[in-house]
């Protein structure tokens, strides 16, 4: 059985929609654990109390310092213990970053780690790496995040040889900001990956690569756009559709048609995102996360589980990072 | 009669659909010149013949200097020789740039010009400045970009005392990377705006606030991911609607509902963005400009032309940039 700790008390709607959600995720070898105060109902789950609680507004490293008996903590600190397998919050992003960093600690070949979150695009899953983690990252760090989303891709998306492409303004290898120039050459010199050059955020949601790399500022506002764009365009189109009668008959014809690709686009399916470069496993949820998006976090925390993604990610890392050193120095 | 010139061989459709759309938008006090090859059949409106094409994919900053007779370099100079009010090119975004800098120049008080582009927020027109003129910005850049978003909200969409908001990831004032938070305090402490704070790219199209400021690496793909999502997002329902019978059916019912607000998402509705901040007015169109958007484009730079866009620029500017000033050194 897959042990997953679940932070109770995290996110807009925890803790009764987080039990709900860890209910229905307890099932295919998946033992969720709630960490949260005593006397919370769990049903039939462990409960593991804790007498402290991070909000959702509360400075992120402070906050982490200042409370390490919070269900976000301790649900952080039960796997680098040993006593669960993975971790899931949807509580204070930055909250679950520093709890990570503290309780998980870093890879010792990993110098930032970062969120990778998979897009589901037209032609196929595709990872963005980071989208959220680093504001402010340097030429080397995108590096390193390529390698991660290509290992994240090869082993959970089970991608053969992903395609890896830099997040930029323009498809040319000129076309950029300083960051992405520098990162351009570092990732173009890397043998170790299938480089593809620049892509367009235009195509994203089509599918622009397998795994598409850029700084944590970038990452996060287009991960938010994504969701944003989705969701207005939907509900703008389902406000004129129900302004009129004709409309509306229309709509009830096409209704299984919008949810099964309301159903696909919306984050909920896929529950939440990586935290890549740790010594364990966490998976960072939606804040306003449904029951189902938090089941659908923890099987994602199982299944990196089962795919090994942290000891794969320790292992192809080195050799990666090794052949890219050695690519920088073809001389030496 | 407003005289914008108009580069007939710039962008994915040059000329034919460059000339079609100047046709159409021949009427209403506008009198299109078109510049291009001699031979090119321009119906009754006037053609400045040149002899040189800058291409699409053509190294701006060279390209600009090696022909001076292109029909985009030469359309940007009769704006700045007073022969036209304005200047419309679908072509080579970096080149229309380069060509403005060297034939418009920049108007005294402004350190860099920035791209305007409006937004079909739900709440209404919206202005994200810059998209793309500046792929590196520093903190007082962004405060610019704040004012001149400002004044072209107030004088050309008619927006009484505008809301500003910095596009960050969090709207609490310590989120984002260092350019924002430095940012923030710039923008903060400015009496002469009405500043909002941070907004998250979440709420872009629903309509975050009535001018958002990024640098313009953010702008660029901020923008090209809110067009690519929503036709993406367009295209995939209408798959999903027309694989049933019964979908095709609800389809049909929708279609007026649905081609409604495609136009309202749709860029050639704008037609294209200003480029503020130079002694004359600039409107970059979409490379792929179809008729439709190139007449709009054409609107766009004589209506800024009868708001003397330019005028209230090179007016207003000093007065906020002396507010600005005397807000930062309130001892003094």
């Amino acid at each position: 059985m897959t042990r997953v700790a679940v932070d109770a008390m995290g996110g807009d709607r925890a803790p009764e929609e987080v039990v709900a959600g860890a209910l229905e995720a307890a099932a295919d070898g998946i033992e969720p654990i709630l960490f949260g105060p005593a006397g919370l109902d769990t049903g039939d789950l462990e409960l593991v109390e804790t007498t402290q609680v991070i909000s959702m507004d509360e400075k992120p490293a402070e906050a982490v310092r200042a409370k390490p008996d919070s269900s976000l903590v301790a649900a952080c600190r039960a796997v680098g213990e040993g006593n669960a397998d993975a971790v899931v919050s949807a509580g204070n992003t930055g909250g679950m970053l520093a709890a990570c960093f503290l309780e998980l600690r870093r890879l010792p070949t990993v110098a930032r780690p970062a969120i990778a979150v998979v897009i589901p695009a037209k032609k196929g899953p595709s990872v963005l790496i980071d989208s959220g983690a680093n504001a402010d990252a340097r030429p080397e760090h995108l590096l390193q995040f390529a390698h991660m989303g290509a290992v994240f891709a090869e082993e959970v998306l089970e991608i053969r040889d992903p395609e890896v492409r830099l997040l930029s303004i323009g498809e040319e290898p000129e076309k950029g900001n300083q960051l992405t120039l520098e990162a351009h050459a570092l990732l173009a010199a890397d043998e170790g990956l299938r480089f593809g050059g620049n892509t367009e955020s235009r195509s994203l949601l089509l599918g622009a690569a397998d795994v598409v790399v850029c700084d944590g500022f970038t990452g996060n506002v287009v991960l938010k756009l994504l969701e944003g764009t989705i969701m207005t365009v939907l509900d703008a189109l389902r406000e004129e559709i129900v302004a009129t009668r004709r409309g509306r008959i229309g709509g009830l014809l096409i209704r299984p048609a919008a949810r099964g690709m309301r159903s696909r686009l919306d984050p909920d399916t896929y529950g939440g995102a990586y935290l890549l470069g740790l010594r364990g496993l966490a998976v960072i949820a939606h804040g306003n996360s449904s029951p189902l998006a938090i089941a659908n976090a923890i099987r994602l925390a199982a299944r990196g589980v089962e795919h090994d993604v942290v000891g794969r990610l320790a292992q192809r890392l080195p050799e990666r990072v090794l052949a890219s050193a050695r690519s920088e120095a073809p001389g030496k």
